[in-house]
């Protein structure tokens, strides 16, 4: 080991590497079949209007497009992306209202450095998403999970939590929700629990993260109102902070994301994000102004949902028919993720490296929960693969749990 | 204040506000010259370059452009980047050295990330950039200034510091440099100075930061081999950690930049990359990457030379016509930067204001300084403001110290 390896940082010691980074590198083998990441289907990507915008930016706004823009995001993004919350969210919002990151984990990444002090407590739903708990967790989350059932999280064990960490005089700080088709498990929070769940950050005054990626992505069923949304038509608690990015509705290259958050909140933010790396590229922030001035955002996602809700009847009539009974998932109405629990006993994290001889891989759903439970889990992605590639995929891995539940 | 905003952690506290950027807000002011900002000259960006470029990419590698990539960037970029280092750098790199990173205020908050605990000694030179001084503290850096001469940091001081830090038992991690037309004074690190820090270094087992966005800008005489590569022909202490940008050669619109380090500290700076950002934009990697590849990178630096010596060499003129006795001025052989002393005892903090009633701006050299010394010296920006603009803004500025000497 090299002398200066030595002289690493706590923060940088906490830091882990990401078990889904780590697995990505074992699923290039030759024929795999990977259910593994969260990538969106490239077959969709918009290439031409990619061109197009770039043309276009080029000669009515290249100096802006090219030049260092301002810490919390470019007036000409910000203004078409407070017209896209006003017509698909029903939020009102202003300039100082958001800012603008390098997609949503630089959002998460602010977030984490704004509120957590080392030990601080931060609840998070069990499963939850495991790049926040990463990035959490390099602050020195003290992590407090709450079990979710099939509309989110028991708002009643929160409250218990809430209630215990208020008695200890803990410095909790936030509540980090993925309210829609959530990653990892594709459930969906119920509109009673969000309105519950924003009393309880009113009484406690708890900041509520809504980190909702998926959110555009609803292939069927009614969308329950975002948090941020009703908080301003109810209590104005102003604790939600919302987070949004278009790496699942357009493109992840482009690393953009926005937070939806009062003007106080923005300000840290943007002070923060100062020290982070000054700004997020212009061009890539007019880039993604076009695809929403163009319209180009809603005949995209029209295209994407009806794909993904393809692949996601495909898997699911797949687990049908190739999982054995004990076996039970998730059916989720949007995003890119479902979920799989194998009989109570059986590990996922065990069977990961037959599932790897099957040709056939996952993410183990252990690594969702910040507290090592749920080893008889998985989350399976649905917007990458094809649909030969799915049916083929899930068959192979109905055999690898048939081929453990024989061994047991 | 709403609630949830007093729950902000200790390293949110310990950020503050840029002094550039907050200032930069004033000088918006109609009428007014800035030579406050770093910003290059937008007349120069290759606009044309960019629309071939992305045209050529969407056809040939869209599905790389818009999709994730590698948190330690593409294979693609870092390809053409090893091709560049060999080529104008003698530097042999391996894909295993390199991390790109969203420019170079990212790479400093990585390096921050990396190395700082709060208390840590940082030894920093006297000036600095401001924005790494920001990022360091907020990790809880505390700063070690070592003067400079007009051939850099002063080693002997160095040494002296290292020494009395080693007998203090202090968990001292790095030395943070901006060897090339050092922003804020212009100033260049002599060949014996880097070597003498590349032995104090290994001596010491301390981390030397080289933070070289402007090297590529040079005007006149003769580059000084970089850190790096003279560490890799000499002592291969592997504690030299370089960092490049485009936004200097190119465009910070992009926010592309590049670490280069042994790969043990590459391979740290990936874990902590993915809980920052996942990944750098893939499309602005591969625009970068077609800079480098076609050749467009020297054509366009020859370019950007030639222009921004003739505004330095109208700034210098200029400030022999203006400035009176007792004020000088260091005579940069190429960047963006040169830096002003007002005679002793006159504050360029309080002149400030004076200036901009003259419709003229700066930025105080105080903020350069992580002990606040140096009240009396400015920095001033000549690669954004025209020529015709240099003159009148040196005069105007030559009107503001007249009248502040009159005064006294």
């Amino acid at each position: 080991m090299i002398d200066i390896v030595k002289n690493v940082a706590t923060a940088s010691r906490r830091t882990k590497a990401s078990v889904i980074r780590e697995l990505l590198k074992v699923t290039n083998k030759p024929g795999l079949i990977s259910f593994a990441g969260g990538l969106p289907d490239p077959e969709l990507f918009p290439y031409d209007f990619i061109v197009d915008a770039v043309k276009e930016i080029m000669a009515k706004k290249g100096r802006v497009a090219l030049q260092y823009g301002p810490t919390d995001g470019l007036p000409e993004f910000k203004e078409e992306f407070i017209k896209f919350l006003a017509k698909h969210e029903g939020v009102q919002a202003k300039p100082e209202n958001l800012i603008v990151t390098t997609a949503s984990q630089q959002a998460l990444d602010l977030v984490g450095r704004l509120f957590i002090d080392a030990a601080d407590p931060v609840l998070v739903e069990l499963p939850t998403y495991m790049a926040g708990l990463q990035v959490f967790r390099s602050y020195g989350a003290d992590f407090i999970g709450i079990k979710m059932d099939d509309d989110g999280l028991r708002t009643e064990d929160l409250e218990e939590r809430l209630k215990w960490l208020r008695s200890q005089d803990e410095h909790y700080k936030f509540l980090y929700l993925v309210p829609d088709f959530q990653n990892p498990s594709g459930v969906t929070l119920s509109e009673a629990k969000r309105r519950r769940i924003i009393e309880l950050s009113a009484e406690y005054a708890v900041a509520v993260i809504e980190d909702s990626p998926y959110r555009q992505i609803r292939f069927e069923g009614t969308a329950p109102k975002m948090l941020y949304r009703m908080d301003r038509e109810t209590l104005k608690t102003d604790n939600i902070i919302s987070l949004f990015t278009v790496s699942k509705t357009f493109a992840p290259g482009l690393r953009i994301g926005v937070i939806l958050a009062h003007e106080q909140i923005v300000r840290k933010l943007e002070i923060l994000k100062q020290s982070l790396d000054l700004c997020t590229s212009s061009l890539n922030q007019l880039i993604a102004a076009e695809f929403f001035r163009t319209g180009r955002f809603e005949t995209h996602v029209a295209k994407v949902k009806k794909v993904y809700k393809a692949k996601k009847d495909a898997m699911l009539a797949a687990l049908q028919r190739h999982m054995p009974e004990g076996v039970t998932w998730t059916k989720p109405e949007g995003g890119l993720f479902l979920w799989v629990r194998l009989p109570e006993g059986m590990s996922a994290d065990d069977m990961f490296q037959d599932a790897i001889k099957e040709n056939v891989a996952y993410v183990i759903g252990s690594a969702f929960h910040c507290d090592g439970s749920g080893k008889n889990t998985m989350r399976l992605n649905f917007s990458y693969a094809t649909l030969e590639q799915i049916e083929e995929g899930v068959r192979r891995l109905g055999n690898a749990v048939k081929k453990r539940l024989v061994a047991a």
